[in-house]
């Protein structure tokens, strides 16, 4: 292996899991190297993308798997800087960095693409109505995306997921003029990362904890998450960010249905958009 | 661009979405080059894995996007032939490969471990109920085993994701020992790819069809798509496969409930495995 690889795949791992739980021999490449290498961006240089950006980005995701080649997902690319603004509003706090990235996408669940092929057949997708398209529609637009995002990064682009998209879907679907049998799943802010506010990498849980051999075990997870919960809280005070620990922050997040922020109504607000669920 | 680096991405684009819709002027590198190359592998060298492969895969899984770090998924590598043999079983008509590759991967949604935590400070996890989490934790497994399968492919091995592994998800989980909290989202297979039986890269929709500007429009996807139809159809007789059109294909596998094959019982089996989905 080249050299200088292999000692940037070195620090990348150390950077990722804490020198305590880096994994050893890793297999090192230039594309495994930019996957580990991913952080989330949410400061932009005001930079355009350069022309084609947005094609490469969709070819990648399209390349993606996709269940039974149904391809149940679509993209919005959000330019308009009064469309960035007012998506940025209804995602709450994620506000700042999708109102300056120079592109935002709507990453969407999308049944009704399918939906309108049966309807000109004078046919009707009786299985479109049972969680499981939902499911089938919300895996396809998220390793679509994730293609996306690594080609981005492989530009030298920087990138952020925005679940907040999920804050005021009925909302979002308006702006987007959205048909019925479509949701955006979540957003992705991109573009040239600023130089001067340079993101970092978050360190994971052990592998320990996430990989299993056969059979699901979870035993020793406590002590490798403890070990966790320290690396983490160093990660954030050296971030200048107040150093919760994962379990800590694990509680604020999921403790309660408030914490949620509109988004428990989500069963309701998917029907309403016009998913069956069954 | 290196020149050889071109050619091979304007072939890889020409398979992608068929002479007439490939898009012109796409950015090029070897990570865009990998993921445009991505095919669905089924057949399988029998030779075994390189060590530190599984390892590698999880560093580049663990290193997508995880919503608001919450790391809601797993991953469990079956090697037992015995096992893939079960659970090959279990994924019905997609049995062969599962059996064949040397390592396959369950991808799990997977709520248990935050409830694990919560617990163990002698809380609940309140907003874990909601369909909200669980989508989260779906999304998170997606985007993880979707940078699994593009490290696995970078160091030119083979995969293919086994979504027929939710036929049977009480099976399963009894299989792989899961928690309640805690279901296999997909399946992925994964070895050298057998050289006397190479895959093809199978087309997709026209950019045009997924790709929207500012607002979702849907007025000119019926030309495209009949396009796509044609497109698909030559390739299907190319690989000397039934040559129905896409929206052939789509009417019989969405058309009825009963062509779920009892995936349309999937809330029930969420619900039944500890998944809230308030």
């Amino acid at each position: 292996m080249d050299h200088n690889l292999e000692s940037a795949a070195d620090a990348l791992l150390r950077a990722r899991y804490g020198e305590a739980d880096a994994p050893a021999d890793i297999a090192m490449n230039a594309v495994i190297a930019t996957l580990l290498a991913h952080r989330s961006v949410r400061h932009f240089a005001p930079d355009p993308l350069p022309p084609g950006t947005l094609e490469t980005l969709v070819a990648a995701a399209q390349s993606a798997a996709t269940s039974s080649n149904l391809q149940c997902w679509s993209v919005i690319a959000v330019e308009s800087p009064e469309r960035r603004a007012r998506l940025a509003k209804l995602a709450g706090n994620s506000g700042d960095f999708v109102a300056r990235a120079p592109l935002f996408l709507c990453w969407l669940a999308d049944l009704s693409r399918l939906d309108r092929l049966a309807e000109a057949e004078g046919r009707t997708l009786e299985a479109n109505a049972y969680l499981e398209a939902f499911m089938v529609a919300l895996v396809d637009a998220a390793l679509a995306a994730q293609n996306a995002a690594v080609a981005a990064e492989s530009l030298g682009l920087g990138i952020v997921y925005v679940g907040a998209l999920r804050n005021r879907p009925e909302a979002v679907a308006e702006e987007l003029a959205l048909p019925p049998g479509c949701v955006a799943a979540f957003g992705m802010a991109i573009g040239h990362p600023d130089p001067a506010r340079p993101a970092a990498i978050k360190p994971r849980l052990p592998q320990s904890v996430v990989l299993h051999r056969e059979r699901y075990g979870s035993a020793a997870e406590g002590e490798a998450i403890a070990r966790y919960d320290e690396t983490l809280s160093a990660f954030s005070r050296a971030q200048g960010m107040a150093a919760d620990s994962w379990t800590g922050r694990v509680l604020d997040r999921l403790g309660t249905a408030a914490a949620l922020r509109g988004r428990e109504r989500m069963r309701e607000i998917l029907k309403g958009l016009g998913f069956g669920l069954r």
